[in-house]
C-alpha cells in the first residue's frame, strides 16, 4: 500500500512553513547564539591555569570545551579530512579542512579568478572557458553555478587523482587535476541545456550527469513551449573519461534520451547493483509554468501528482549496445544518442514511483539498497535492488507512462519506509551501517539504521539519533560516503541560510557549515563556520590521500602538463623578438627581476609574452600585472604561461609582481612603454 | 651620526637569503609542522573524561591546548573582532573573523564576483566598474590589486561605517558602504597610473592615495624611459569625502606633485602632527631598470642609495592654497594640482633621510613620533615630529635633492635607532605603549617599547620581546592601530609564505594569517589559518561596531541606497510591457515564485529585466541565473536589480533561482523563450 502523501494541504503547509523559514527557525533557535564577548572582557589565566580555570573564563560550558579540543588543529599540524565542496554560482570549488573547518583553497573553475589569473589574462584559464564555453554563437560563459563535486574512484574508492563537477545552467562538466589543482578542461555536453547530477563510474570510466531541466535540442534549438511533451527531452550522458590523458573523451560518450521529467540527483549502483544506475526526478506532471498566462505557477503544477519515477537505467547493457554499433542509435551533437524509443524497446529504463519532488537518490555502501526521499514527506524509502531486478524479470508493473516507460510495482519494490521528519532531502552513510538524512524543515539531521547486512531485520530500518542544525540544512557529507568504504567519524551539514549564527555582513548572507561528531551514540555539534558560495554538496577525503605537488617541474605548461612548454624560455635566453605585427617576449621571472624588464613596443602592436618562472623553491610564485592593461598573471614556480594582447592605447605602463616573493619584491618591476603611431 | 647601512655586500645577503628564503625558512621550521593524524587514530575518551585527557588524546601540549580554548568560538557565538583583510589581486576584500580566523565574507570590489552577481548580469556592479575603470580607450578594467583597506574614521577612532581600498596597478579607490557591504563606487584617480598607500584623515574628510611608480601624465600618456627625470611625477592625492552621500567628490580632491621616486606608504599625523602627512620613498636613484639593455636591473639600480626619503607634508597649509583659488594651481584631469615647484617654493614638502627601501611609515597613537625602517637595515627609526617641526623652522637642511626638496638634517631629526633584527618592514601598536614590527627575512615579530610620554626616557625605546612567524611575514595588524586608540589583545601576523604550514593543495600556495595574543608579557602564537588572495595590510575593529543591515529597506535600489528604487516592482505591478526594441520585464521574486515565470521575446529584442525581492525575512536572498545567457543576478531581500542584455540566440532558456532558498526551491524556476526571427 502506498504512502499517503498528502498533495496540495501539505504542500501548501510547506510553503508557508518555508516562508516562516527564516523567521520560525530564528525564533527556535535564538537561544544557541550569543553576542560577542565585548573587547578585553574576557579574562585570561596566568601560566599556571588548569583548562578548566581557562575554559571558564572564556565562558565555555563543558561540551564546548572539549569540542575546542577536539576540533582546535594547532599551529602546523593538518587537518586529518579535506573537503571539496561546491561554490554553487560562485562557479568555483572550495577546499576546507576537517575538523577546523578553514578555507584551503578556492579552485577557480567555470568563473575567472584574478588572484590566480584565471581567465583574466594569462592563455591557460582563457582557453579553457573559451573551448568550453555554452555555445559558439554566445559571448564566452564566463560565470557557472558549479554542483555535485566528486572524486575520481578506483575499486569504488577515492584515489585522490582527480576532481569532476557539473554546471547546472549551461549543462558542462569540468575536470580537474588534483596534481596542481587546476581545472585541465570545460566540456559542454551535447544536446542539453542543463547538467545537474554528477557522479563517476566505480573505476571513473565514465563520468556521467543527469540533465534538469529538458530541452528540444540543447543551445540554439528552439521549441515553443506548447510542444513540450512531445519536442522537450531530458538526458543522461556517460561523458568517457581517458584517465592516462586526465580528459573526457566525447567521440567515445554516449546519451540516452530521457522523458522531459525534471531529472535530479543520480548515482551509480554498487556490488550487486554495478550494471544500473539511479536518478531521481520531478514534474512528471509535465507543468511548464505560466503564472502569468492563467497556467499554474511551477512550484504548484509540479506538485500535483503524488508520486514522481526514480530512473533505473541499466547502463551496462546500454553501453553494450552503443558499442555494438547499432544502426538504432543516432548520432547528434558528435555524441551517440540513445533515443527514447530505443532505450524503452531495448528495456533500458525502468520508472520506480517515489515520493513527490524528491532530492536525493543515494545508494547504500554495498549497493543493496537504493535510498530516496520526497521533501514533501517526511519518510525516507528504500528500494531493494534484488526487489527491484525481480520485478524487472517479471514485468513487475503498476503502469506504463506517457512514453511507454514500465513503472514498477511499488509495493513489489519497496524495502522499507522509515520516518525521519520534516523536510528530508540527502542522505549519507557511516563505517558502521547507519544513514543520516538532512531535514530541511525540522532544521535536523535524522540517523537511522540499515537493514541487512548492516543490522539485523529486527535492528534495522530505525530512527535512532537526531540533531537540531541551525538552520534549513540542503547537503550533508561523511567521509567517503559515496564510495564503498564510508569512513564515518564527522558529519559535515552544509545549511542554507545562516540566520544570526554569524554577525551581520550586509543582506547577502554567508552559507553555513556545521560540523557533527559521530564518533559516539549520540552526534555533537563540534564546530561551525560560514561557507563562501552555495555548497551544493561536497566530497570528503583524508588530507594524506592527496598527491598534490608543490612544485611543477621545470618549464611545464600548467594547461597540457607539458615539459618543456613548447614555449618555455631557459635562463639566458631571455629575448624580444620583432614579429609581423608586434613583439614576442621570451622572459624569465625569478627572485627579484622580470628579464626583461623592459618592453618598448607601438601602438596597435600584437605583444606575445611567454613567461617562464624558474624558481624551484616551494612557494616562489610569481605575478605579473600590466598596469591598465587589465592584464594579471600568476606564474608558479616551473610553470610557463602566455599572456597575448594588443597594446591599443599609448603611454608608459609599469609592470610589476603581484606576488609578495621577496624582500626586494616591492622592487620586482618594469616598463611597459607604448610609443604612439 | 647615520646608521651606516651596507649598500651592495649586504644587498647580495638579502638576495641570496630571500632566494632562500622558502626553503631555508622550512628547514629552520619543519620541527613545528606534523602530518595529519591518521583517520580514525585520534581517541576519544568517553563522556567523564577530563580536558586534560582530551587534550592528551588529541595530541595538544599545554600551550596548545590552552590556545584552542582561547581562540574557540563556539557555535552561534561570535569573533570579539572583525579584520577586513586586502585580497590583492583577488580585488576583494575579505572579512575575518578574530579569533577563530574564519571567513566571514568576500567583498568584490574591483573583480567581478559570479556568486554575488557582481559584474556579471546585475548592472549595480557592471554600473561601477565600468564609472571606474581605468581609461575610456581601454577595456572596462575586470581586475585590481587590492591594497590597503581603511575604515572610516570619527575623531581619530574607527565608526564602522565605510571601508576604503585602493587599487596599485591602476590607480584607483573604492568606496565601500559597510550598511551592505557593497563597494558603491570605484574612482579613478587622476594624472596618475598606481594608488599604492592609503590612509584617511581623522574623520575622514579625505582619502588620501600616494602614488607607487610615477607616470609623465596618467593613462594614454607617453614619455620616453630616457625624459624619466624631466618628465615622469609622483602625486599624492586628496580625495574629498561626502560623507552624507557616501561618495568622493573629485571636483574638490586636490593633488601635490612629487619628484619621481616610488613613493611607498603613507600615513596622517595626529595630536601636534595632524597638520602634516608622511609618506615613504624608494628609487631616489631615479633607475628605470633595463637588465635587456645595458642598464643595472631595477633591484640594484634603486638600492644603490644608503638613504631614501620620507616625504614630510603640510596638507593644511596645501588645502589653504587650493581653498584660496590661488593661480599657481593647475587644472589637470578634472582636480587642481599643486605642481611640484609650487610646493616646493610654498614650503609644503620636505624630506627626512631614511634607511633606504622602506616599507612601513607608522605614526605613534599619540602623534609625537614617526616610525620607518628600511628593510635592508635592521633597525626601527623613531623621528620626533617636534624636532622635523624644529629643523623645518630652522631651515636645519643637509641639502636640496635634485628638485631643490629640501633635505632635513638626519641627526636633527631623529629620535631613536632600535635594532630589531633583519628586513624590518612595518611597525603597529598596542594600548600598552608598545610598537610591534614584522621581520621578513628573519621571520618574527620584535616587540619594543616607545619612549616618552609611553615609557620613561630610560625604558623607551627598548627591545622587550621577540616570536617566531612562519614564513616570511609582510604586514601585521593589531585592532585599532591606525587609530588614536590601539586596543591590543591580539596580533595578527600577514604571511607572504606558507610553505609547509598547510597541506599541498597544488603549486599556488595560499598565504597564511597567524594569530598573537599580546594579553601576556610574552606574545604567544594561538591560531593559525591560510589566506586567500594577498593580504597587503588590513585593518581590525570590535565586531559590534560595524551596524550592518541584515535586509534592505522595501524596494531600495543598492546601487544609490535609494528607496523607493525607481525601477522597484510592488507585487501585483508584474507584467511584462513590449518596447520599441524588446520587451521590458517588471519581476517580483518570493518564495518560490518569479512572476512572470515565463518571458517570450524575438531573436534579436533587448530584454530588461527588473527583479524587486519582496522578502522580508533575513538570508531570503533569490539569484537569477539565466541558462546560457552568462547572467546571473543575486538579488537580497528589500533589493531591486536590474538586468539588461541582447536576446541574440533562439531556443528554450530557463531560468531559476541560484540561492537556496526553501524547500520549494529547486521549483523556483522559469522558461525564457527566444523565438528566431
Amino acid at each position: 500500500m502506498k504512502p499517503r502523501t498528502r498533495p496540495l494541504h501539505l504542500l501548501a503547509t510547506v510553503i508557508s512553513l518555508s516562508f516562516l523559514g527564516g523567521a520560525a527557525t530564528t525564533g527556535c533557535r535564538a537561544g544557541k547564539s550569543r553576542p560577542a564577548a565585548k573587547p578585553g572582557a574576557v579574562a585570561t589565566p596566568g601560566e599556571g591555569a588548569s583548562l578548566e580555570a581557562i575554559a571558564q573564563a572564556h565562558n565555555l560550558d563543558p561540551a564546548e570545551a572539549r569540542a575546542a579540543l577536539e576540533v582546535y588543529t594547532p599551529p602546523g599540524r593538518y587537518d586529518e579530512f579535506t573537503m571539496f565542496s561546491s561554490g554553487g554560482h560562485s562557479g568555483s570549488v572550495y577546499v576546507v579542512g576537517i575538523p577546523s573547518l578553514r578555507l584551503l583553497k578556492e579552485i577557480p573553475v567555470f568563473s575567472p579568478n584574478t588572484w590566480q589569473g584565471w581567465g583574466q589574462g594569462a592563455d591557460e584559464g582563457d582557453k579553457i572557458l573559451r573551448e568550453g564555453s555554452f555555445s559558439p554563437n554566445l559571448p564566452t560563459q564566463t560565470w557557472g553555478d558549479l554542483h555535485h563535486p566528486q572524486l575520481s574512484l578506483t575499486k569504488g574508492d577515492y584515489d585522490g587523482q582527480f576532481l569532476f563537477a557539473s554546471d547546472k545552467p549551461t549543462g558542462r562538466v569540468a575536470v580537474i587535476d588534483l596534481r596542481d589543482f587546476h581545472t585541465k578542461q570545460i566540456v559542454k555536453t551535447p544536446n542539453t541545456i542543463s547538467d545537474h547530477a554528477l557522479f563517476v563510474m566505480e573505476n571513473t570510466e565514465y563520468v556521467v550527469t543527469a540533465t534538469f531541466q529538458p530541452s528540444p535540442g540543447g543551445p540554439g534549438v528552439y521549441a515553443p513551449l506548447e510542444t513540450y511533451k512531445d519536442r522537450y527531452r531530458g538526458a543522461i550522458t556517460f561523458h568517457k573519461f581517458d584517465r592516462a590523458a586526465g580528459r573526457i573523451v566525447l567521440a567515445q560518450s554516449f546519451q540516452i534520451e530521457l522523458p522531459p521529467y525534471f531529472q535530479d540527483l543520480a548515482i551509480g549502483g554498487k556490488g550487486p547493483s554495478k550494471d544500473y544506475i539511479f536518478t531521481n526526478s520531478l514534474n512528471t506532471e509535465l507543468s511548464t509554468g505560466g503564472n502569468l498566462e492563467g497556467r499554474p505557477p511551477f512550484e504548484i503544477g509540479a506538485s500535483r501528482n503524488e508520486m514522481d519515477y526514480m530512473h533505473v537505467i541499466n547502463w551496462r547493457r546500454a553501453e553494450a549496445l552503443v558499442l555494438s554499433g547499432s544502426p538504432k542509435l543516432v548520432e547528434k551533437g558528435g555524441i551517440k544518442v540513445i533515443p527514447l524509443e530505443v532505450a524503452r524497446d531495448e528495456g533500458l529504463l525502468h520508472f520506480v514511483p517515489e515520493s513527490k519532488s524528491p532530492h536525493g537518490c543515494d545508494v547504500a555502501p554495498g549497493g543493496e539498497y537504493i535510498l530516496t526521499s520526497g521533501k514533501l514527506d517526511p519518510h525516507v524509502t528504500a528500494y531493494s535492488f534484488a526487489k527491484i531486478k525481480k520485478a524487472i524479470d517479471e514485468k513487475n508493473y503498476e503502469k506504463l507512462d506517457p512514453y511507454g516507460i514500465p513503472i514498477l510495482n511499488y509495493d513489489a519494490v519497496k524495502e522499507a519506509y522509515i520516518e525521519v521528519g520534516l523536510g528530508p532531502l540527502h542522505t549519507v552513510f557511516d563505517d558502521k551501517g547507519n544513514g543520516y538524512t538532512s531535514l530541511f524543515l525540522d532544521s535536523a539531521v535524522a540517523k537511522f539504521t540499515l537493514g541487512p547486512p548492516y543490522h539485523s531485520a529486527a535492528e534495522g530500518w530505525k530512527l535512532v539519533d537526531k540533531i537540531d542544525i541551525n538552520y534549513n540544512i540542503g547537503h550533508l557529507q561523511t567521509p567517503g560516503s559515496n564510495t564503498v568504504r564510508p569512513r564515518g567519524r564527522y558529519l559535515v551539514a552544509l545549511n542554507k541560510w545562516v540566520v544570526d549564527r554569524h554577525p551581520a555582513m550586509g543582506p547577502l548572507h554567508p552559507q553555513n557549515t556545521q560540523l557533527i561528531d559521530l564518533s559516539g551514540d549520540k552526534m555533537r555539534l563540534v564546530n561551525e563556520a560560514p561557507s563562501i558560495g552555495e555548497p551544493h554538496n561536497a566530497t570528503i577525503i583524508e588530507t594524506d590521500r592527496i598527491a598534490a605537488w608543490v612544485t611543477y617541474p621545470a618549464l611545464t605548461d600548467p594547461a597540457t602538463m607539458q615539459t618543456p612548454a613548447a614555449n618555455a624560455t631557459k635562463q639566458g635566453d631571455e629575448r624580444i623578438e620583432k614579429t609581423a605585427d608586434g613583439v614576442h617576449v621570451h622572459m624569465v621571472v625569478i627572485r627579484s627581476q622580470y628579464k626583461p624588464d623592459t618592453i618598448r613596443v607601438k601602438q596597435g602592436d600584437r605583444v606575445v609574452i611567454d613567461i617562464t618562472n624558474a624558481e624551484s623553491a616551494r612557494d616562489a610564485t610569481h605575478g605579473f600585472g600590466l598596469h591598465g592593461y587589465n592584464v594579471t598573471a600568476s606564474i608558479d614556480p616551473g610553470a610557463t604561461q602566455r599572456i597575448e594582447f594588443i597594446a591599443s592605447q599609448p603611454g608608459a605602463y609599469p609592470f610589476y609582481c603581484t606576488e609578495f616573493c621577496s624582500a626586494l619584491h616591492m622592487e620586482m618591476a618594469g616598463w611597459f612603454m607604448v610609443e604612439p603611431r
